[in-house]
């Protein structure tokens, strides 16, 4: 294997018309392995349980990533704080630890490290643009000191907060990817996904584009509204898309955050193998070469988009080896019905029931029609008390 | 931590009344996680990529689990031969590999270990009982020399074959559990829950149940049936259930295989943990005490279980560490409706949408109603070829 | 068009192997027209209405009805007196009505008069069998008079009560068919449908089956059982069925009046035209040949068993003037791809959709395990009072 | 009763601010009744089967209907001679019976006349403007001979045609509707509903609107749209909605037509009498004053509009006396737990199963994007042959 340095960068790869691919969401897949906890979301796992960290990272590579994002989503020290999750770990080391796994393991492969950071507590909270951006600032220096490749602005609902981070990353002379979590809509300003691309790439964003909250197709419709709103505005930008592994047609502005089963019964959202191949195909198709996903990514999901983009980029991933491209392992399947679905025609078509006939298929989101600046947004410490908490039961029971 | 010899036994256990919590199902999970090829369905990983497995056992452990089974599935040596996987590892290299890791993790916490054998292609391509005994004898003989703590047959859908298996098992000295793939309807040859549930008592098995093919609700259904049997029979035995975790309401005799969404489009089927924890309550319910869980199931599921049990065995599992008690840990979310949700009323009425609105709710099973000494299910070691796969292949057209 | 008089009788026509095709449901047909009205469910349009009740006798005629039942559903005094229908007309005056609506139309074609009575709130109120049979009494009174072709007794949960029924309708010397509106788990004191059958041929009844409460699956199902039943006691008897044209899979035993969308919100489950074909196919596989239907059932319905058993018949019925085969009307349609649905094949594999995302595939059924004998059952001529319903309302509330 | 000449025209009806509500759909609802072929859809019935026209129009009157449309939908001569109906019946002999039996039961109530005419083959063929409004002229002239109170142009997928109408039916001096079968992409052209209904206010008429093609929902918010549109361009009209009685949020711009379902298995689809409620409350509320129904209305459907705005009527329809509003009727059902369902709280919350497990929620509608101009939309007068419908069937496969 080369040495990490004699890596291709990421504008080198995108500039060169390749596909990057991406890795999954660590949130989620580490939350149902036992690591994280929902609610909080922070990543103290990479500091506690390093082997179940550099494991995830490990299926991603051999699913076909080229990038092993930094576990440092919430890793703020204001977000880590309010969670309680300074008293072992300091947010520093936090950092440190995630930026040391996705080292060691992209070491092993072709793959990238990219520092992440996330939208804060602190904006939410109304603090100042200073105050914001100290907060960013601690992320990247220990970033900067872990020499990662590139970094990333993701997770950012109202673009305002996502610029400040984009100008703090460009202090440090790395490639900056900037990616909202908005869909159609815009964000929660209102801002149109066009005027948002605008406003990151004149931030200095080199690649932008849309992580979480919403599903591929979501995904891909809103990626290419902020490529017509750059091409239109004369400037130029590469494109990622890193979306849920959940469907959500029903989903209204603020994404799955505010469908009833979030977080904690979307089981029956989860997207096919073959859902994802068709997504990688209409990323590409839409001029989007930076290619991952977000919260509900499994590594088979990230081997899907590799497996579909393979002509593309001429290999199939390591992980393929335990995987027959369009079902055709099931020739070897016991009974012969089963190797009858040895094909792709049969995925394809195939409309997979729920096997939950009392469940309907869409349901209507909570819309409280608040955002930043409304007194129940204002981010404390402690987790919500009882007598916090019966007047949100009340008007949630009010609603159904 | 105490050394192993020093932890109580399973029958020892399940004597004095305490709840056994079971793991998961390795094959699926691991086959989501890059490491098990679907349609084979063969363990090679435990000596190819160990980190994974070991990995998989720790979390379930971590979640609750007191079993850590050897992951050999299918590790007979005629299924291996089948499935071309001798060349780079022999069977008994896999079947050793696979009771080391389990040892080794079982020794990090109360778990002990258990072998376990499965179905072969032996028997289903009509060889004599002599035949089919050796194939068991091969993988019993590693389980001794590694000295396991107890031995479990499962997965079988003859119980004919599951009692030579526990005959087999029976000469080790070991207890012995055996479960069956089937569901109310009997094994393929139509023998009912309650005289498959004595013939495995009468056999040797101390403990009996179901494991696979179906959802919990059915599988307790049926384990019940086999207790009714055992107790009208005059006789004794403990009962274990180690269910799917995906919604089969739809399923005929054969069981999710004949699904048409097995193996690659079961997400929408996938059960909630809190449909996990009714599944926990309802197997306590009917009396059993071995609880645990076959393909689809995650670590998280098995959480579930040990948390809704979580009163009967006295503790939490270690994972709850990352996990509120029926979403309480929603109490941190950043928005207040979704800390709106941070209760068992919540999460106990919501009916989950599947957010796939062309796609229908209940799915007509494959039934091509053929069983062992059929010609189509006689096993071969090559791949079907393509034109053994046409016939299949228009069959299945017809049958849409 | 020949007289009544020289019409072939029910039993010359089942006896010489004929179909004889049923009509449909009046009560539910004027409900939606406008002039019954649902929770009473009683048949005063004969006298009140009678123009409106004379077109849908004509209709069912059209669409290929060989009986116009009377419509006297529930014209029983003990039930009219209860529902305050006795004040503008008597319960004579309304058998009356119906008697000559139902001749006149039948007159119009090859079509037969039966007169019908149906289970009454003395029995469900506990009162002796002289006064349950006294009731029928005076329903058949009218019967005799206005000379009908043969008496139906229709819609029994009890047996016991069908039989007392039966046994007055044979003191006319008619013909006499009785059917229970039960599924096959048996009547509401379990008793089984085979059992039931049994009994109602042994109480002199010429034809048996099932009416009401279930889908046509359900109905065909249990009248099979009922068959078996009868052979296997060595009797003779002729079989209908009058199913309703809702889809009912989760029903329990009390059929559709536990359905929550019952009366009100069924019309998702409305069967179209191609599930009546099916319908009328497999009751017709099954040695039904009086073959009709209940509540839900439009003309159309009607028409759609008329067509299907064309072949068996020799002839379409009038109705079909304005129908083609399996849709092929459509060939005259504007459009190019509606045209393109001429045909059988399109409509038989169709799985029409609901256009209803936020609602479930099935219901769980009220199931409040009362019936005959228990205090909320005993019948009272007033609306139940608001401190009546109170209860009512919280234990209903309780349930969801 | 008073005369028909003292009753309020229609003009005066809305300009005093009252609720007129119209009838329902005759075509689809005499086609169950086995009067009209679907296909043809053509309305001969008026002058063959005049009982069954006559009834429709008494239930719909007793519903609550002001309006009585005469029965004339698709009867001009270019599609009744299209559809081989000029055989028994010329075109004057249809319309003429139609607008005697609208007459005869608008004078049995408070209902006006109105004399419909709809969108030609003449234009879907591309014939000139002459030759349209020659075609709209004959069926006038019966109507002026018949002394309809007002006249309706509707079921009109492009404006230019139903300009065209409009000023056809202008030459009267009568009072003019105009309806078009859009939805909010507007007309077939791409003509905004806007745009649409200034160019109807500009041509003459004093009422626009939408009818058929779209549920109650689609509807209401394209009629908003068009009010916008005149209230912006300075205009002025009154607004009517006559949608269809089938959820359909899967359509796109051509509507129900275009639905797999459609004309044969839409009954899933049908709306509920709550859903009716609730769309005469969502019409009022956007300022529509001429509120009815078109395909898939029943008597019921009418009824429930009229009960919904009876607080602004003043009065309940007749049809009320056997309906108790919010299912009060209910309170005198013989089960008790049906008795609990007699409350507007249960029927406003229910979600209704559609008792169809293996059917989706929503459909992809056909879409040939091909509209008037386009040699598969030219109308000829013979049925389509099997020469010309096998590349139909052929397409329609492919694009399953």
């Amino acid at each position: 294997m080369a040495p990490a340095g004699a890596k291709k960068g990421i504008l080198e790869r995108l500039d060169a018309g390749e596909v990057v691919v991406g890795d999954g969401g660590f949130v989620f897949a580490l939350e149902k392995r036992g690591y994280v906890k929902a609610g909080p979301w922070t990543p103290e796992a990479a500091a506690e349980h390093p082997e179940a960290v550099r494991q995830l990272h490990r299926e991603f590579l051999r699913a076909g990533s080229n990038v092993m994002q930094t576990f440092t989503f919430y890793a703020s020290d204001d977000k880590l704080e309010n969670r309680g999750h300074t008293q072992r770990f300091t947010g520093q080391q936090i950092n440190e630890a995630a930026c040391d796994l996705a080292r060691e393991v992209a070491n092993e492969g072709d793959a990238l490290v990219a520092g992440g950071v996330s939208q804060t507590p602190s904006y939410l909270s109304c603090k100042s643009e200073d105050d914001v951006k100290t907060i960013f600032k601690k992320q990247i220096d220990v970033f900067v000191q872990k020499d990662v490749d590139f970094l990333i602005a993701e997770y950012f609902e109202h673009v305002e907060e996502a610029e400040w981070a984009v100008q703090v990353l460009k202090t440090t002379g790395k490639p900056v990817a900037a990616t909202l979590c908005i869909g159609p809509e815009g964000d929660l300003n209102g801002v149109s996904p066009g005027d948002c691309a605008v406003r990151l790439v004149k931030a200095g964003a080199q690649i932008v584009g849309i992580n979480c909250h919403f599903d591929p197709e979501t995904c891909v419709k809103t990626v290419k509204m902020m490529k017509e709103g750059v091409e239109k505005a004369g400037l130029k930008a590469h494109y990622m898309s890193q979306p849920l592994a959940y469907h959500t047609p029903d989903c209204n502005r603020q994404g799955f955050i505010d469908l009833p089963e979030f977080p904690f019964s979307l089981e029956p959202r989860i997207l096919t193998r073959w859902d994802m191949q068709k997504y990688a195909r209409e990323a590409y198709n839409a001029g989007i070469r930076y290619i991952g996903g977000c919260c509900g990514f499994e590594p088979y999901h990230i081997r899907a988009l590799a497996e579909e983009l393979a002509p593309e980029r001429g290999f199939l991933p390591a992980g393929s080896e335990k995987h027959g491209t369009w079902g055709s392992g099931l020739d070897m399947h016991t009974k012969p019905w089963v190797r009858a679905r040895a094909r792709r025609d049969y995925w394809e078509k195939l409309k997979p029931a729920s096997g939950r006939p009392f469940c309907p298929s869409m349901s209507m989101p909570d819309g409280w029609g608040i955002t930043k600046g409304h007194a129940d947004l204002m981010q404390q410490k402690e987790a919500t008390s009882q007598d916090q908490l019966k007047p949100l039961f009340d008007r949630a029971d009010k609603g159904l």
